[in-house]
Formats: structure tokens, C-alpha cells, sequence
């Protein structure tokens, strides 16, 4: 590097900071008090309307960024009643605040943001119409993806010398074909592989539930931001868990969809080499957003209805359309299979308790539900986390390689320091075989557990499982376990989502829990009340349609949001 | 072993032969005359006539395996004007008939099949509908293919004493839900990955088109039995052109789907240890038959049109259904792009002939065609060739095991001794890499492959790609080259089917060839003379619905064939 690792660090960092208008930045002390700083909920920033006590949004900004579901702001803007730019720059003022209160941006480009809302504004004064579906809408994405003309670091300080990117990520040339605003990237952690989004460059996203509390990861800054409501829809990914932790932790919905539906090409590349083995655990693109709907509009707009718009520009993408369900099937009753907790992986109580809630609810409104056996051999969450680990090794640097805080040049923060596994008990398939007997048992163990899910599904004609989204809710930072109950989805390439549901709470949850496993936080009631709880739910591969709709119809049954006949309007 | 190889190989085919009737066996005198041995036209079983010549058929029996289509035949038995038991009973002696003409089977169980058509009588009788889809409709199937009770040799003499399967192969027992008859199974290369179907317990497979040309591979036995009306529909499987080669060489329809559409959980196991390097090249199992519609029939019902058949049993198989494209579709004006002739696997002339003929006559019929450029480095026939032979070469034992005979057991037929590679030009990615960063380096190839595929569609607006489906006809046995022009498909996952077009001809095609790379044939207007012709239809990944589209309306230009709306059926 040409400079130490910290300069280059606090050099882009300074940057960074004159990218947001001088008006929208608030002094420490105004911070500190409106995050609460010595008050009894300190750092709650979203139960406390930090966002109605910086005075920075008018009323109508406020409307803007809080009332409306993204067909209610689509619709807005296609009537002529709003403007893409008004909407924009209130977007773009609330995630102003979000950053200075939780650290959840990397690259912030507003102004390009608004000045594309003003063409946008300009097309549509011409033409009476709209440029494409997303005509207008801001939406906010993960660092890792690449926008012209802006850094994508990932993170590590050495990527700030590769300069800005040249080219577009596919899924960014489809957004920006069907009309959106693209106006900030948002935190990550250093590697991406941890559920604590910081690295040496942006710092450490916090959590506006509580600040105390991780904002999960790897799309933590995009968790943030949404929960902040300083963006309508932001997109993650996710190859562990990276878009359902972090909504679990803010409190938001996210969607993991099957792999190659929405498009992955063009990510930001990594500075140090990745072993490409093809058919271990792949990434999926997918939304964070306020609503299943919201979700829905993202995935159906992406991937195409008529024709496959996923495949227009990535050849990896599958050229499949997206399935509009028949809207008579919304009144499905679900046959819904209870995912068993590991014994290894105990949920802490309010995890359970809001896990044994939504079963209740459902069964009262008349769904069907199946426990579903725990069995560690064969489809456990535990065996399913230790073989995702074992795929992911493979995609490190060799472990006879420089150690990481050598090739990358920069320290490694705590939550990569740390090296969560999940290996207390054993590994599936021996580390000691050579790479290529390990891949070919990892394929055999891998298929056997996807057949042990198959059966299951099969067995008791499920259309869905209900899950924990975790063993925990957001924890304090760097304390997050093994990502157990998400990753088993993703080595069998299952779609999953997060359906935020009731919080943590010292008063329903006094109990305290001590950790299990070595990695495992124990359980504090104090240090959790107030944390959003969420239940996960997940259908068969390529079953992504039907996944959203079972979340639509569990969702209605749990937090009974507004129709989704009638997005929320001002009248 | 218990005994020596050829011991057990000859016991084997001893029991083979007791399978059939006796009074289907015929003398060895009549079946050299019926073959024409001696004659100018010398082995054209097709074309002289040899079922008539045989007398083995009654007329009833010849106009049921000659005179309908698969609909036809499903028709017939659903409207209770012909009984499953008088289809099966056609089609076993027929095929009967093909293996002692061609050696086309390797298990025969006709009184299995006759059985189970009377059961389907009986039910049919009892409650005036048919069991399923298929009902009664006799179905071959691919040695590699599991059938209870039946062994599954894969053509190597150490199988046999494997014993018969316990079980059947996923694609069989939905064949089996849908009301099929199995009766035989159908002959291989040993290996698997010959051209030539060819193996010590079973002999060699002929081209009942002209035995001195090879009927293909590794569905050889397939390509013939179809082609000699011994079956109405088989099953094959395609890694590198297993299904279209033995179309092209035997001039049948065949087609091979993207992978995982069609079930292929439960193949018969290797009996040396194979290397599972997932996201590879994986092989798919797909039909071969006597036109496009037959061909639909087959997938149409497999994978289902409502709910997903294929990942009813298999783990492995996508949950996705086979789309009803609109039949307004299908008189749809195409964009072709015609694949370039990559000058290291220049075409034989009556190959290049029958392409040039089908392309005109498309332009004609009002398509689009565009002729795309050649280029080694990017999407070249070649090149796909080669780096599909650096994927098989991975899952093959490692080079530094015991030499394959010795592995086996037995001798190694002269096709796989041969070792047909296309490697004279080089390597793409360096084979004394070691195997992880080799898989590293040919996945990066093959995106770049893909890519390249993908942005020539693109640019194009293609809807399917029309290519030789081989630089060659069938040829003289054990002298077909490096298949690139199928493998090239697999490579990407592109599916890709066969349509039967013109024949070679010594007065058309009169010019001699000689080859220019060390695997390929010289081209011989004697000795190629009288073997078909045809043309291979290409689309991308998971476009299934749309390449076989394509093909009905290709079809509909070059073959003119019974309307689709319209079986054949008797007046």
C-alpha cells in the first residue's frame, strides 16, 4: 500500500464524510442527546424517535420515508403526486442521520442520486409516463455490489486503491434500467463472513433498535438503514446467513432467495485470491425491505414476469420468470412443518417464545402444523452448520497461506479475530483429507442432506417450514454465534425470509441462559429487552414464489400489516 | 472376480438370450439374408426392408410399431381400440428382432413388460380409465437406468456380480406412476464414454441404417432400437452427446434437457471409484423418439405440468413444471443464429450440405438467420470441446491409478483404448496444475465460455442456435472423433436436440475428406453413403419449453411431418 493502512483508512473516511451535505450533519452533543446517551434507553434509537428529535426531516419528509410501502411510493410518484426528487431527498436526509448515528454507510452519493431523480422527474414532466417499474424509487445496496464512478472496498483498505469502479453490478444495470435511485452503499464486515458489520475503514454499524446490540451482518449497514427508515428497499446478499441476520437484528424483512434467480454478477472482487469451487454453497442477491410486499415488488421486478430480465445481463442467472401465484391461493391453509431447535444450538427464551407464539397463532388461524423431528445425523441444524463451515473453509485462503492480517495489511477486527465455527463437536467430513477427496465427500454428505429435507417434505406435504432465524436475537457486539439456523438453508440453496415478530423482553423473558457451545452468547435479559425477535420461513429450492406467499399469509396472521390491496396513502 | 472375465460375460449373455421366445429366435442363415449379407445394399436393415423380410411380424403388429406416433399409441390403448398387451407385444418382438440384427439390448425382460400390460388391461377393463399418462405405452431404457430385478452392468463384467437392482432409478418409477411398460434395457460403450457402443458382455451395437457404421454412444443401443421401431420412446442419459450422438448416428429425434430438469437420481453406480467435483459437467437424462411431439410427450409427462414430477423422487431434480407454451407460439418467425464451423472440426461434406440445405430452406420458410462468427478463443466448438474434456477428465479414476484395464478386470474395448481427445492444439487450462487450482482455473474458463454464449444470444436476440450435431455422419465403427459439437452444450447446460435431416449420399456428397486432427475419420463417400443426416437445435439454460418449440417448427420446414394436432392413427 502507499500509505499505512490507517491513513489510507481515515483519509477515505474523511471523504466520505464530505459527501453528505453540511446542513444534514448535527453536532456530537445534539448525537449524543438524541440517541439518549445516559438515559434509561440509551441508544434506542427507533423506540425513541431519535429521527422526530434531530429536527433534520420536515413533516412531509417524515411522511415520505414512514408511511408508505414501496408500491405507495411507486404509485406516488406515477401519479404525479410526489416527485422522484422530494422523495429522494428525504431518503437521502434520513440515511444522512442514520450514518451518523449507527455507522451504516460506506459509499454515500447522494448528490448523484438526486440528480438522477431530477432526470427522472424531467422524463416523466415530458413524457406523461414513467421511465420503467421502479420509476423513482430510492434503494440503497450493499457494498459489495459496484456502481460506476464509486469505491467498492468491501471493506478492506488495501481495495481503496483499486479506485472507483468502472462498470456496473448486473443487478444495478437492472435497477437502473426499470427507473430506481441508487444513492448510498451500505457497512459490511472486514471478510464478510461475520454477523458484526465493521471494518477498519467505515467502523462498526450499530443496531438503531439499540445501539448496545450488533446490526448483524454481513448486510448490516443495510439492516440498519432500513430499520432507520432511511431507505424503502436496500439489497444484500447473503451465503450464511448476510441478508436474514441482519434482518432479524434490526427488525426488518429480508429475503434470501434460491441462488442465480436474482442476479450476482459483477460483484465487487476480493483483494486476496478465492478458491472458485463450483457447486459448494454459491451467494444469493435478495431484499431488505418493510413489508413481504415490498420484497415482492423487488423480486417480481427484477427477475421478470413476461420475459427473464435475470438473465439479461449475467449468463449465470437462471432465465427463469417470476411465477405470479394466483391471488385466490392467498387464502391457502398451509401445511407448515416446525422446524425442531438443536440441542446444540438452544434458543434463548425469547427466541422461543415468539417462535412458540407465531406456531400458536398460526394453528389458531387454522394452518396445519408439523414438528418436525430433531435429528442430528441427518437433518439437524448443527450437522447443517458444520457442513456449510466446511464448504466455507474451502473458499478461504489455504490455511498454510500467510495469516489474513499478513496478505490484507491491515489488522483483523474482533469479530474475524474471533473465527466463530462450529467444530466443538466435530467435523462431518475429515479436514485432513486432501482437497479434492474433501469436496468429493462434502458432495456426497451434502446430497444425503438435502435428501434427509426432500423426505421431509415430502413425507408431511409441507409448503413451508417455520424456523428461528437464529438461536439468539441481536446480541451485543461481537458476540453473535454460529449462524447455524440460517446457513443449513443455504448448503441446500432453500429460499428463506425473515418475518420480524415480537421482541426480547426482560419482563416476558427474565430468565437467564448460560451458553451451550463455546462461540454461544449466554443469554442476559438485560442486555437483549428490546431486541426484535423474527421468525424464518423457508420453502424448496426455486420454490421462491411460493416462499413469499407463505410469508405473506404468516405474516397477516402474526403482524397483521395493511392490505396489500391498499399500500398506505396519505389521504 | 468368481471366474475369469470372460467366463461370466459369456453366461451372462447366455441368459440374455434365453429372455427371448424361441420362436422369436431366428436362424443365422435367415438373419444373414435378411441383413443382405453379400448384397449391394449389405446391412441397410432399415432400408431393405429386413421386419418384412423376417416374417416374425404380424401386419397388425407392423402397422403398430410403424404407423403411430407415441399420442397415437397412448390413444389407442386410452380408447380401448388396441390393448397395452398387443403395444407391448408389438414392440417386444420387434425389439427382439433389432437384437438379433443389431445387438442393441443388454437386459431383455418382455415377460415383466407383458405382465404388467395385462395388469393395465385388467385395471383399464375394470375402471374404464387408464392407470396414468403413459398408460400401457412400452418405454426402453438405457442400461445406466435401474430397474428392480434387472441388472444394471453398465456394460463392465465386474457388475454382474453385483447381482439385480434392489431398486429402481427415480426417472423409472415415475414412468411406472404414469403407467408405462418397461421390457428392456439398451446397450453402452464400456465406460460409457465411447461412441461406440461397444463392451465384453454385450457386444457391439450396429446402425441398423448400415451395420458397418457405427449406431453411436454411449445410448447406442437406444439410437438403434428406436430407429428399427423396436421402441416407440426411449431413455437415454448426455454428458457429452450420449443422447444426440446415437440420434444423429441412428437418425432418430433425440433431445437432451438441461440437467436436473429430468430425474437422474438413482443411476446404476460405477464399479471403480468416481471423483464427485459438483458444478462440473453434469449429465442429464432425456428421450429419444420418432419425432418432436414424441419427444414433448416424454418431458411433458416426466416433469409435469401442474405440480413438479421431477423432484418428486429426486432431491437433485429443480421443482419446476414444464410451461405450455401458447400455441399461437408456434407459428412463430425465429431468430437462428447459425453456428460457425470451427475450422480444426471442419464438417463432412454431406453434414455441411444438410446444414446449408436447412438453413435455406428456413430462410425461405420466413426465419431469421444469422450467421455467427467463429472464434477459438471465446465460444469456439473446439474450445468448448476442450475444456469439457479437462471437466471429464477430473470425475475419470486419477491418472496415477492402476491402468483401467486392470481396474476392471478385462480388457478395454478398442473405442476406449483409443482414447479420443481433443488435446492436439493444447490444453486450456494447464493439467499439471493441481486439481483445486485446475477446477479454479476451468470454472473461470467456463463463465468465460458462458459469457461469451450469453452476449453472442444477446447481441443476436437468438431464440435457438441451429449447429451440426458432429462434424460427421455416423462412420465405420471405432473411428468417431472428439464430439465437440454436442459436448460444447453440455458444458454451458444448454439443452439441445436432433432432428433427422437428408442422408448421405455418394452422389451428392461424392468428394472425399481427408481429416485434419489425429481422432477424426477421413471422410469416404462409399462407405458413409446411406447414413442420416441431421441438424441440432440449441437454447440456453432451462429454455426447455422454447428449444423443443423450436425443433416442432424446424421440423415442420425440413421433415414436413404429420401434423401434431393429427396422430397417425389407422382410418
Amino acid at each position: 500500500m502507499t500509505a499505512p493502512w490507517h491513513e489510507l483508512a481515515a483519509a477515505h473516511r474523511e471523504n466520505q464524510r464530505e459527501c453528505i451535505n453540511t446542513d444534514w450533519l448535527l453536532s456530537p452533543e445534539l448525537l449524543a442527546q438524541i440517541a439518549g446517551i445516559g438515559q434509561s434507553d440509551e441508544g434506542r434509537l427507533i423506540a425513541r424517535r431519535a429521527v422526530d428529535k434531530s429536527k433534520l426531516l420536515t413533516d412531509q419528509e417524515l411522511e415520505i420515508t414512514e408511511s408508505y410501502s414501496v408500491r405507495g411510493l411507486l404509485e406516488g410518484i406515477a401519479t404525479g403526486r410526489m416527485s422522484a426528487w422530494e422523495v429522494t431527498q428525504a431518503f437521502c436526509k434520513r440515511a444522512a442521520l442514520a450514518q451518523q448515528l449507527t455507522s451504516c454507510l460506506t459509499e454515500i452519493f447522494f448528490d448523484t442520486g438526486l440528480q438522477r431523480a431530477r432526470e427522472l422527474d424531467a422524463y416523466f414532466s415530458k413524457n406523461k409516463k414513467t421511465m420503467g417499474p421502479l420509476h423513482g424509487l430510492p434503494i440503497s445496496l450493499k457494498e459489495s455490489f459496484q456502481v460506476e464512478g464509486q469505491f467498492s472496498t468491501l471493506g478492506f483498505v488495501k481495495s481503496i486503491e483499486t479506485g472507483p469502479a468502472s462498470s456496473n453490478s448486473d443487478v444495478v444495470r437492472l435497477l437502473l434500467d426499470a427507473g430506481a435511485v441508487l444513492y448510498c452503499k451500505t457497512n459490511i464486515p472486514q471478510t464478510m463472513m461475520t454477523a458484526d458489520s465493521e471494518n477498519n475503514i467505515f467502523g462498526r454499524t450499530l443496531n438503531p433498535h439499540k445501539t448496545s446490540l450488533t446490526a448483524g451482518g454481513s448486510s448490516g449497514g443495510e439492516g440498519a438503514l432500513v430499520a432507520f427508515r432511511g431507505s424503502p428497499l436496500g439489497i444484500g446478499t447473503d451465503i450464511a446467513g448476510s441478508i436474514r441476520i441482519p434482518s432479524l437484528c434490526c427488525g426488518v424483512y429480508g429475503f434470501k432467495p434460491s441462488t442465480n434467480r436474482v442476479p450476482y454478477g459483477g460483484q465487487a472482487p476480493f483483494p486476496y485470491p478465492m478458491l472458485r469451487v463450483p457447486g459448494g454453497i454459491t451467494p444469493a442477491a435478495g431484499p431488505l425491505a418493510h413489508s413481504v410486499e415490498d420484497l415482492e415488488v423487488f423480486m417480481r421486478t427484477i427477475i421478470g414476469t413476461k420475459t427473464s430480465n435475470a438473465w439479461c445481463y449475467d449468463p449465470q442467472s437462471l432465465p427463469l420468470v417470476w411465477r405470479n401465484l394466483k391471488t385466490t391461493e392467498e387464502n391457502k391453509q398451509l401445511n407448515i412443518g416446525l422446524l425442531a431447535e438443536d440441542p446444540e444450538y438452544p434458543l434463548q427464551p425469547p427466541v422461543r417464545r415468539a417462535l412458540q407464539e407465531a406456531a400458536a397463532r398460526l394453528t389458531r388461524a387454522g394452518h396445519r402444523l408439523v414438528v418436525l423431528p430433531h435429528n442430528a445425523t441427518s437433518s439437524g441444524a448443527g450437522l447443517g452448520g458444520r457442513l456449510s463451515f466446511q464448504y466455507y473453509a474451502i473458499l478461504s485462503p489455504p490455511s498454510n497461506a500467510k495469516p489474513l492480517d499478513h496478505i490484507l495489511g491491515e489488522p483483523l477486527v474482533a469479530s474475524v479475530a474471533k473465527g466463530v465455527h462450529p467444530f466443538s463437536s466435530g467435523f462431518p467430513v475429515s479436514p485432513a483429507l486432501d482437497l479434492p477427496q474433501r469436496i468429493h465427500e462434502l458432495t456426497e454428505a451434502r446430497d444425503a442432506y438435502a435428501a434427509a429435507w426432500h423426505g421431509l417434505w415430502q413425507e408431511n406435504t409441507l409448503d413451508v417450514v417455520l424456523a428461528p432465524g437464529a438461536a439468539t436475537t441481536a446480541v451485543p457486539h461481537d458476540s453473535y454465534g454460529v449462524p447455524v439456523y440460517t446457513c443449513m438453508w443455504n448448503l441446500i440453496d432453500y429460499p428463506a425470509g425473515m418475518i420480524p415478530f415480537s421482541k426480547a423482553s426482560r419482563d416476558l423473558d427474565p430468565q437467564s441462559q448460560k451458553a451451550v457451545g463455546p462461540f454461544e452468547p449466554d443469554y442476559d435479559p438485560d442486555s437483549c429487552d428490546g431486541a426484535p425477535c423474527a421468525v424464518q420461513v423457508v420453502a424448496p429450492r426455486l420454490r421462491d414464489e411460493e416462499c413469499l406467499r407463505a410469508m405473506r399469509i404468516i405474516d397477516k396472521v402474526l403482524n397483521n400489516p395493511p392490505s396489500s390491496n391498499h399500500p398506505v396513502l396519505p389521504q
